[in-house]
């Protein structure tokens, strides 16, 4: 069955006619065409029994009308693209009609709901749900990504030194990064030293690498349409006891929720496998995130691994496990692999030894 | 005035006593909180006669409430956001109010219609003008971010090689761009040879930079908040005398409308401007996007530059003006520039020549 195919019968199922998707992601997911409209209108209606209708902007018409076998339309810059939408679709009075309510922005619906006057729904769940069991192909260009994740790390080692500015690996490793071919990484590059990497979400700077303390890489790359992200924290010369035993309590955590991953578990469960080992050891509110986030095309995606998220996990679904300590003005550890769950447990896509490594400069 | 009391001064106007803020770059520029919450929740709320209140995650709490001064509420992951921006809230039954609904998705809108039972009005038209108009502060720093793009172009231009890929040259600017502490280029580099850059939104990759073509560069970078764009189009080797006359068609369009801009000209006759020189030379069919694109914070931003958009250019809007000629299978060529509007008229932010420079590999 194809994609298309089981969005009709989704479609069918709920007495619905239409689903409109605006997610450029999802429109690649269902088309394999990849196309950011920046502020333009990108949407592919899928009609429960007639053929799909892509419609993009003018200068995008012919490469997608090069990769899809239905139709497609474009408009261009000053023309009204919602008279435009209305005047190239068969048919613009579904009763019931289902959108991305997680993506389409109120303006864009206000114009939606100026052609059509059905009922809509929010097609994000559907969606969301369609991707987050992940095919063989799919994994395996995940393993791509975990791949290149695990070289760029490396390359970020191989790095580091007491002259070197966080910004100054962030370059290297992303310059490597493209000269392999990586054109994108799924998200800004992050390098922290000592006392940057105890904010969870610090932000990399001209701090030069500081000797005796703890160094972060949180890194990720997008190859084949698909995304990685992992951590790794390494010592820099001969960090202290106290920063040893924060990442070994860290690396404990994220060891048992990995070990804990298999079909049948929920998602609070995992999160609370790897919480409680933390929180024993009395570090619990240092970790103020979430366990995981789902991620594929998209480097956040469903399923959140958090508690309250009673969702049971599945084969084929695929993850990060980041469990992370912060404490301020002290130290800041974070441990992270991606990867996806088969009947036996969860399978690793980044693949860097995960026992502390130490680096002399 | 500060912003804020310019935002209140509109809801009195308009007899609505809550502005909502849900863009990140928006919240940035209201209060100089940078942070992006990925798929989490992060509100800005002005009121008309009570203090803002600032809800970020809540690993983002402590920074936020370095920047501001007034309260910043956050939520964890596993706690339900619109129940505890609820509960935080001073107010929460403003009879009229008003969202961004450019930015707004319909999710979170139905979250926000379940604590506010008034009637939501778009904000996007006025945050969009307010933004319009750069202060003096703004100029100063998209100045810098313009003569960084200069920077960058003249570092592609030292990397054309035969032996170069356009990936190559890509890694070469980004990489010299971080060690010059540019944390992140305002849109993906785009280099592209010969018969790609005859594609307006070709994807660069591992083509060799061909000789006795043209080869094009479109490049901007972020810096202190605010962003640059410029495209440049140079020879390598030595292109026929066709594809130099497109290159100075262009040119002659792209200077033609950089002159004809002063306070009081529409968007729309500024397109036309350079439109008109193309089509007089029968390409006009070759020039299938908008003459430009408002930029500041962000790189795509009010006003579009365009037939139909019949807006008064007026002192301190920022802007690009990036006329292009694609003939496929034959030519490419595109000329940018971004500036901003004096009484005398346009101050290009980007000053690269734009003669037809040869290089020779």
């Amino acid at each position: 069955m194809t994609k298309i195919t089981q969005i009709q019968d989704f479609l069918t199922s709920k007495e619905a006619q239409l689903a409109i998707f605006s997610d450029p992601v999802t429109v690649n997911y269902l088309t394999g065409f990849a196309c950011d409209p920046h502020e333009r209108q990108m949407f592919l209606f899928i009609y429960d029994q007639i053929a799909p209708v892509l419609f993009v902007p003018a200068l995008e018409v012919a490469r997608a009308q090069k990769l899809v076998t239905f139709p497609v339309f474009g408009y261009i810059d000053s023309e009204n693209p919602w008279e435009k939408i209305k005047a190239v679709l068969p048919n613009t009075s579904p009763k019931r009609l289902y959108a991305e309510f997680d993506h389409l922005n109120v303006s864009k619906f206000q114009g939606l709901q100026g052609i059509f006057s059905g009922h809509f729904e929010n097609l994000t769940p559907f969606i969301q749900n369609m991707r987050l069991l992940k095919s063989a192909d799919e994994i395996d260009k995940m393993m791509i990504a975990g791949e290149f994740a695990d070289k760029a790390v490396q390359i970020g080692f191989e790095n580091i030194s007491l002259e070197a500015t966080e910004t100054d690996i962030i370059a290297q490793i992303e310059f490597e990064m493209k000269k392999q071919g990586i054109s994108k990484m799924s998200f800004e590059t992050m390098v922290l030293t000592g006392h940057n990497a105890a904010n969870p979400h610090g932000i990399p700077g001209t701090n030069k690498i500081e000797n005796n303390a703890l160094l972060l890489f949180d890194l990720g790359v997008e190859t084949l349409g698909y995304t990685s992200d992992m951590t790794r924290t390494v010592a820099v010369g001969k960090p202290d006891q106290f920063k040893i035993d924060i990442y070994n309590l860290c690396l404990e955590a994220q060891l048992t929720a990995q070990e804990f991953v298999k079909p049948g578990v929920t998602a609070a469960e995992v999160d609370a496998a790897a919480r409680s080992v933390i929180e024993k050891a009395g570090y619990g509110e240092y970790f103020n995130h979430r366990l995981g986030h789902g991620l594929g095309m998209d480097v956040h995606e469903f399923p959140s691994i958090m508690a309250g998220n009673n969702l049971e996990i599945q084969e084929g679904m695929c993850f990060s496990i980041e469990p992370g300590i912060y404490i301020p003005g002290k130290v800041g550890v974070r441990i992270e692999d991606c990867g996806h769950v088969t009947k036996e447990g969860f399978q690793a896509f980044t693949k860097t030894r995960k026992e502390l490594q130490y680096f002399d400069c």
